[in-house]
């Protein structure tokens, strides 16, 4: 059994929903709610599988996996079709690239334990952390525009015409975006792209407002 | 011709340099200074070639590469040896996990530019600049260390008895950790690995005391 342990509002769970999704796999979801009793993630069985508290975890079989893009690229080796990634080291290396513009210069920054340091600690004010919210995804997202606008690699996705690896790290940061208000109109090729993979129900059932734990 | 643009004591810049180094490829070095005049990453020269004005950027011919992980990947494909991940799709997602897991959780939040906006945005003093640097260190070393240490795949190094893409990852991480003072005494595994990589060749090549440009 495959079983999949996440929260409908993590962008990292998104992601992982969207792979299984994308390749074709049943899967169950565990909902680990990172907000209510103190957040299950702290809770000591869910240490046991995951010492990060994080979501998501794949368990498939024995096997236990964290780490969302170590997950994806999992499934994109032991489920090549449909592939995330395109096929030479070039374009593979662009995709990957694209993809970690999301994962490692937006997301981290903008993640809840994040947010929380920033009220509990440094004290911050609800208006100086949605800046510094906003203030990270337009960081982010200014340099993804250029990017995809300005390179005839990019297509009805963000690499070509099928969905892959970056469109997965893309629509969740975009729906966090849209989530906080933030204005996306100067962002017409990420708009675009996501609209394009919105349009398909591997997306679509990934969404977190269908998910059964949606509030 | 190939050219890293880095910065002597950018880990990002330093991953790559490991990589590199262990794969044993020429390159020459391009010093973008992150602090000196007002910040070369944002000379318009420097944003042609990576919009995000991040280290590293490689050049490889006509090829420009951004995001060291892409990079790290890219060198892995196209010169495979000695290779930088494990051959079963089991043990690759256990490899990158756990560089993602520094790459992720740990430097995105302290890297120049997030330090820059915690103490010239939200004003926060020294000391919880400091406080906020070593919180998600540790944060993100203990759940490491855990891992590593009850796990029989970790051996002489992070996966096994050769270096690769976890190593890369760890041990520019502890570095910064060691510059601000921050005691490793709880992590003893990843002070084990750190050592038995610093006792080689192309990472001591590639610490920043090392670089033409370290003060």
């Amino acid at each position: 059994m495959r079983k999949l342990y996440g929260y409908f509002r993590s962008s990292a769970a998104f992601r992982a929903r969207i792979a299984l999704n994308l390749k074709g796999l049943d899967y169950e979801l565990a909902i680990i709610h990172l907000t209510k009793h103190g957040g299950e993630q702290f809770a000591p069985e869910y240490i046991t599988l995951n010492p990060q508290s994080l979501v998501p975890v794949l368990q498939d079989g024995e096997l236990t996996l964290t780490q969302s893009l170590a997950i994806i690229e999992y499934l994109d080796e032991v489920y090549p079709e449909p592939p995330f990634l395109p096929q030479s080291a070039i374009e593979r290396a662009r995709v990957r690239s694209l993809a970690l513009m999301v994962a490692c210069e937006i997301h981290p920054l903008n993640n809840l334990r994040v947010l929380r340091y920033l009220v509990r600690d440094l004290k911050v004010t609800e208006e100086q952390k949605d800046e510094w919210y906003r203030h990270w995804i337009l960081t982010g997202l200014t340099p993804l525009e250029t990017r995809l606008a300005n390179d005839s690699a990019t297509g009805k996705f963000c690499h070509g015409e099928t969905p892959g690896l970056a469109d997965i790290c893309l629509v969740p940061q975009l729906a966090n975006a849209q989530r906080f208000n933030i204005s996306l109109d100067a962002f017409p090729t990420l708009v675009r792209i996501e609209q394009n993979c919105m349009a398909l129900k591997p997306f679509q059932d990934a969404a977190p407002g269908a998910q059964p734990d949606a509030e």
